[in-house]
């Protein structure tokens, strides 16, 4: 079975080019419940009184009841994970999240809280009847400070919205995702999304000004301070990023953007093998230090199947390895200077075999092309596993012989099959997380817990964490209301 | 009163030039429980046996118990305050700090962690005979992964030895103080130390990979993975990120390191009025974005003083305002290039008057010391309050109309009065902190909270943060042994 390891890229439509890909098979998914055989909690279920309520405080067409109006809230991106909510509501502020939050906490109805539904691992949907928030209309942009760069805005903007947004006062948004195009910044800031920029412009810990949050008793936690600096007392806003919505949900973020880089330049490099990669890493951070913005392998076999299936030029011959180095800068005949000077020097090292490096959009295209896209394989009727883990550079090929991989340790795995079955599914995935917990990586890099990894978390987590985690779930939402079955192991 | 406000310089002893100023009276300071009229609360005190308990678990010489031994570890960095400890206790290890803190937490013995003793609100000593556990001794660097920059070492590393053993590796520590010979790398965590590379490299939270750390209880918190992307549920390090010391004790940090620059160039600008220097600030991030590492700003008031006080050389002429531009890169040419394309450009838009761009070690220091040093009145027998607060930067002359700032939107308040009283400070602080609020913005930038800001905290935290922050507190330390009188607000 582990043949199919050979088909192994990251799985992100960079510039939206297969923004179409997905899983084609238009039958609807088994329930979740059903296919993972999870117990429903004793939570109430939604009456016609509680609808009435939600119907009060919102508006009648912000509650969605009708089962086919229902039915696409219920299902995720990848049609892997399929609930059962009966009731979509669509508020347009804090207030009316703190009103619905209060009013179920009380009444010991379940939330579901849903930003653009393109995780991973079916963390934005429901597993049973658990009501869908949603916060696609909750998209006002409330404030940019071109000078420090501060936006603050709401949960519900859509990345790349914002991204042009700030682009027109020449920022760029910290983060860029394949996803861009529908996923929601609060669902960004509530699954710490890192994507592609992250080797630049850090990780959302860092770039997170602020966050408005509430609780599950509908409390508003208020820490949009948009300050870089802000040391006084305790850091929560930290709380409700990466916590995908189980200890508050998100309903307004802060974000420092950068300045829009003026030239982006990128190189595509063959390489001899491995060891030659990560020296090569090494040598482009010293010498493209400021500049580095993207460092991706790719192996021979994956380079070789896209170029064939997709029928793109490769700009180079033939070699084991391929890098692509991509540069942000400000000036563009620096950032080229630097490059090839970087070429020049490591093709006399011998670190490189032979490359190009260009600034022409046309030609940068097909470099993300063969290293970024999906093979074929994707486009047709197949199901795939989806897995995001880290490790440590230097231990990325002590796993996996052959990955598409990146500068910050990211390894993404899809593995099809032609369908999907529980034994597949209990082969492949302690396999792939034990592998990468021995070498202490994390087994996700940044798709989060969600639904489909809570009963592994351990493989990243010491128990003392883990039981930290269950306290603080307790403190903040003792009904455990907050996206039940998701990111904790049941005890 | 406020006209000592004209003494308003960023205290920052940027290269150790100022190492030696202190608040130079020798007299030991008041005990900071009657000066503040703080209650104890009910703790038991340490008799012999927990001493003997100690040294069996350590080893006699590190239990300090003499009167002339403990002095040193009650009294801050800047003598303002005193503690009455009688007992310090110096682990080696992880094991050690747990089976204190278990035994304390069962005895209901308070604690004060102590790193470096650098913290300029009282965090860092005890307010009553809180038991001192100093890191003194937990010094060692565990691990660097010099292609991925991740640094592991024990909490009581010397953020300047690291530097320097990171420097010898072609990396830098992500942070730089003023106080880099003493502070600990675990109080830089634990108080989110700010400093002198944010702009470029950002915070803590950011920087910090994973952090090890004991509850009160004694249970050892292990987030130690030093991978830039990990998300597997809470991110639990966060916690211990800023909260100085009274969730946790950091007892192992693991941080990345960004490759040495191997350029640094400095620009020293004479500038018209402050909305100049506003717009500079923009045209800065944009023109030389990837390489900016600082942009300081300061009147003419301070640097003229500084000038005739330390009879320093300013290498332009007299000027409403002063900036100095830092920049961090990989090549020296091209960053010159950069700093002085922009200076031209902006001497011809009229931004900048006069200017100069140098990447001479000795003409930086020039620069660095007229807008980062003391002034005069600092190495006199004077006391000084020391305020360190953030504005969005937009708003930084609307509080005070003379200033030395910075990118980040940090400003240093120093204060100069013949002696402290209550009345001077009473009238201080609220006036500094209101205004501060008024602006949306923080009243500790970098110090932290600590003991001397607990009850102003509300002008930076709303009351659902607060009371978030209390249960925090209940729950990881509900005895609330951890550094109590600090940071949180008494009920």
């Amino acid at each position: 079975m582990f043949k199919s390891f050979t088909l192994i890229v990251r799985c992100v439509n960079r510039h939206n080019v297969y923004e179409h890909v997905r899983f084609a098979s238009q039958a609807l998914p088994q329930f979740s419940s059903e296919k993972y055989n999870v117990k429903r909690k004793p939570f109430n279920t939604v009456e016609i009184v509680d609808v009435n309520y939600f119907k009060s405080i919102l508006s009648e067409d912000r509650v969605l009841t009708e089962e086919s109006d229902v039915q696409p809230y219920n299902i995720d991106w990848i049609k892997n994970c399929r609930g059962q909510s009966k009731v979509v509501l669509k508020p347009k502020c804090t207030e009316e999240v703190s009103n619905i939050l209060k009013y179920s906490n009380e009444k010991r109805l379940a939330i579901c809280p849903q930003g653009g539904n393109t995780g991973l691992v079916g963390g934005s949907v429901p597993v049973f009847d658990e009501i869908v928030l949603n916060f696609v209309l909750m998209n006002k942009i409330i404030s940019l400070d071109e000078i420090s760069g501060a936006l603050i805005c709401e949960a519900g903007c859509i990345l790349e919205n914002l991204d042009n947004y700030v682009r027109e006062r020449n920022l760029i948004m910290p983060l860029d995702l394949g996803a861009k195009g529908t996923c929601h910044i609060g669902g960004n800031a509530s699954t710490n999304a890192g994507g592609l920029r992250l080797l630049r412009y850090g990780n959302l810990h860092g770039s997170i000004l602020g966050i408005e949050a509430v609780k599950a008793d509908g409390t508003v936690i208020d820490c949009l301070r948009a300050m870089k600096k802000d040391n006084t007392g305790y850091h929560l806003k930290h709380l409700f990023i990466g916590s995908e919505g189980t200890l508050g949900v998100v309903t307004k973020v802060a974000i420092h953007c950068p300045v829009l880089p003026k030239a982006v330049t990128v190189g595509f490099f063959g390489v001899k093998n491995f060891e030659n990669i990560l020296q090569l890493y090494k040598s482009a951070k010293s010498s493209l230090g400021e500049i580095l913005s993207a460092f991706e392998m790719a192996d021979f076999h994956s380079i070789i199947s896209t170029v064939k299936n997709l029928k793109l030029p490769n700009p180079i011959s033939a070699y084991p390895f391929y890098v692509l180095i991509e540069t942000h800068g400000s000036d563009e005949n620096h950032d080229a200077e630097k490059l090839n000077n970087f070429l020049s020097k490591e093709m006399e090292s011998g670190l490189i075999i032979d490359g190009t490096v260009t600034s022409e959009p046309a030609k940068m295209q097909d470099a993300y092309k063969l290293v970024y896209l999906f093979l074929h394989d994707f486009r047709h009727d197949t199901l795939f596993f989806k897995y995001s883990n880290t490790l440590c550079p230097g231990h990325l090929t002590e796993i996996f012989p052959r990955v598409v991989s990146s500068g910050d340790g990211n390894i993404h795995i899809n593995v099809t099959v032609p369908q999907y079955t529980k034994q597949v599914a209990s082969l492949l995935e302690p396999y792939i997380f034990e592998e990468v917990s021995k070498l202490n990586g994390s087994i996700s890099a940044e798709h989060g817990i969600g639904f489909r990894k809570p009963h592994y978390i351990h493989y990243s987590k010491d128990p003392s964490a883990l039981q930290l985690m269950k306290d603080l779930k307790q403190l903040m939402d003792p009904n455990g209301i907050l996206n039940p079955y998701k990111v904790l192991p049941e005890q």
